[in-house]
């Protein structure tokens, strides 16, 4: 009796801690069906009222982390260092992020999750260039990892099955919004991949999971000490979800935004958030894999190896490596492309004040750019063209937004969705901070 | 998305007030499986934690209670009025309760469960009488009503269904100590019955379901005015637990004391205890029904009734009605008797100092005379007849317990638990009063 599920269930209720072996316990009988869904999810809403230590949520990640196939990459040399972010609208960081790491001498070896709900997700940004596979089994990851760099691969059903259990039951359950377990839901995936280290991209802000900077940081710092424990070293940057990041939102059209970025780095007029982001977080990927003294010499690295085009030429490698045509990625008119284009012109003079991301976001999945449940198709070719943001000033009828959309939208419709979601104010506001904050570090 | 189960869930867990809406279509939702197993855990593990309103008690009572068959009784002419107890062990105050209300006037239409763990049920007792039969349907049920003026069915699978679905999964997450929970479960099954009142005897102490004082007049309190917004007035005794009522435990046994109490109630020397919580909850009934004005009137009623054989010749008469043998209760010597007995005797001199009921229920079980599940079997020979209750003196060697029990049991195994059962002190331990307090009452 005492350590049936119902016993466990019973003691963490009461706020005990449960040892190491009832979490492997639980947690293996969840994947073997031994113990009922119906008690799984009891357990996990008295985790959302109790919470869990530090050594539970390390208990919990290992568990997790054990149900399934984890890779060791020995045969690659080098510092393997990833980036896991939680999750925006237009955050296509990771497509130029891997190759700006692996022309630094980072090795990136990275498994990413589809878009689900408002915010995207980098396969299917990938998958939007014609050919590209992001299902490579693990000798070719290896080697697609030793030859450029980095590699991009979708999470198999063998990783962390008791996580894709879990997260199914949490997402009906009321039980997502629990940092213990977010923290072993990203982390016993990420730490699959057998990464060395870890840099985490905290997102803050409207379009974010975590709508408040104390709540990020609260997950930040979870994450960095159940990561540590786990012996993989890992920092985080706080960083502004409350505008989409860059001028696009869309898969094929994020990709040209990305490709914009890599081949003219060094000319003046490119995403300056999304580039700013991206080189913040290759800084610090650089300082914990040893390939740089400090952020600031790291961001230097980073800034010369996008200007000079070597993370361009890593991209292309990596495109043709995994499949993909390197002739649409040079060029992107090849890439798919929405039928009708409905420009969304400013109501009024003053300027952008506000805009409600998480609803842009799922104005893509309206579109057919995303999806509400796993099993969605997604249409690369539609998404959002931002020609403003935050804090810019803007005359009546100057073109704020263009939509690319398929026939079946009406143009009235989505004029009063965007005019919802995009506020014009007479006064300025204050724009918020990119970089928010950098949480760890205390290990460089 | 509004009145999904996944947002009925989060609002609880966030501290809101379901409304009646909600809760009503959750609770059809689990019983017709559109609401999953695993949302409704989920659902109650919250409700475990941020309780529910008067209100949201009530709403859920009434779900639970609309999810089934419910009685209404308008033939039956007279007063009704039920009771209800939140078991214990050796209680088998029902069985004299219910011929003994009837003989005074009231109607005593009762439905009961089986026992379940370290507590009996009373149509377990029953069924010790040979031929009893528990299982009227509503027409008979009514006829033994109006006839004998009480009737002692168990709960038809029609009975609150959804009750039925809740506590098996309460049974195995954790989410059986919850108040709200066990008002609602207890109410939706006995409101089903058709009385027009109800009196509760909480138990308290270390055989009953609430451990202490506090707890146990919570619950009163709180079925209390559940009961009574449900347009049944309702008053509670909390009344002593911390020893098995009576002189014996197990089915046959019972029966045997209750027919002793209710042929001699007017000789001296019959169950002390027993008798007096019996009398005190008749008194509250008739109070409750219109038969006596305040409980002092009712309670001196109650006594001649039983003295002078009325209550003797209603069971007689329940027993005849409900297909039992007369002659079995007219000479008991005819009742179930186990193959051998085991006397345990007193290690000490001293005085019994504490027993632990709970364990001597749970031995109860062991002996086969009790279930660990619902589908377990009973064996009506078994059980333990107490010689001696709480601070009585004792010698060394003098019978404490008779234990009734078939050939498998070890003699050894059953002296070392009831050693550990029965504690025998050197100096005498005062005596928690039987008759703790009465909750409600301001109605009559």
């Amino acid at each position: 009796m005492r350590s049936s599920p119902a016993w466990i269930i019973q003691k963490k209720r009461d706020g005990k801690e449960l040892t190491e072996t009832e979490i492997r316990e639980f947690v293996t009988g969840v994947v073997s069906g031994e113990v009922a869904d119906y008690q799984a999810t009891a357990l996990l809403m008295a985790i959302f009222f109790r919470g869990m230590s530090l050594d539970e949520t390390v208990a919990l990640t290992q568990a997790m982390l054990e149900s399934g196939e984890r890779y060791t990459l020995n045969e690659v040399p080098g510092p393997k260092v990833d980036k896991h972010s939680t999750g925006g609208v237009g955050d296509k960081v990771s497509l130029i992020l891997a190759p700006l790491a692996a022309a630094c001498g980072l090795r990136v070896p990275m498994m990413s999750g589809r878009g689900l709900g408002h915010t995207g997700g980098t396969l299917d940004k990938l998958e939007s260039i014609p050919g590209f596979s992001t299902a490579l089994d693990r000798e070719r990851f290896g080697q697609v990892l030793s030859k450029v760099g980095c590699a991009m691969i979708g999470q198999s059903a063998r990783v962390a099955p008791a996580d894709r259990k879990l997260y199914a039951l949490r997402d009906v359950t009321g039980t997502v919004e629990c940092v213990p377990l977010i923290v072993a839901s990203i982390l016993s995936k990420k730490l699959a991949e057998g990464t060395g280290a870890l840099v985490l991209d905290v997102k803050v802000g409207n379009g974010a999971f975590m709508k408040t900077r104390a709540k990020a940081a609260q997950l930040a710092k979870a994450l960095i000490r159940v990561s540590e424990r786990m012996g993989v070293p890992c920092r985080a940057l706080l960083t502004d979800m409350s505008q989409p990041l860059g001028y696009t939102v869309g898969n094929a059209l994020e990709i040209r935004e990305v490709i914009e970025i890599l081949r003219n780095a060094g000319e003046a007029g490119t995403s300056c958030d999304l580039k700013e982001v991206t080189l913040a977080l290759c800084a610090q990927m650089l300082e914990l894999g040893g390939k740089a003294r400090g952020a600031a010499q790291g961001r230097k690295l980073a800034r010369e190896k996008l200007d000079d085009g070597s993370a361009w030429r890593s991209f292309r490698e990596l495109v043709r490596e995994q499949g993909g045509s390197v002739d649409a990625v040079d060029d992107p008119d090849r890439l798919a492309r929405a039928p009708r284009q409905l420009v969304y012109a400013s109501p009024r003079k003053g300027h952008v004040g506000r805009m409600d991301t998480e609803a842009l976001g799922r104005l893509l999945v309206e579109l057919g750019g995303g999806r509400m449940k796993a099993t969605d198709t997604v249409d690369p070719a539609v998404g959002l063209v931002f020609h403003r943001k935050l804090g810019a000033r803007v005359e009546v009828g100057e073109p704020l937004v263009t939509v690319h959309h398929q026939d079946a939208h009406d143009p009235e419709r989505l004029r009063l969705q965007l005019g919802r979601s995009i506020e014009i104010t007479r006064i300025r506001k204050p724009v918020p901070k990119l970089i928010i904050a950098t949480v760890g570090g205390q290990l460089s």
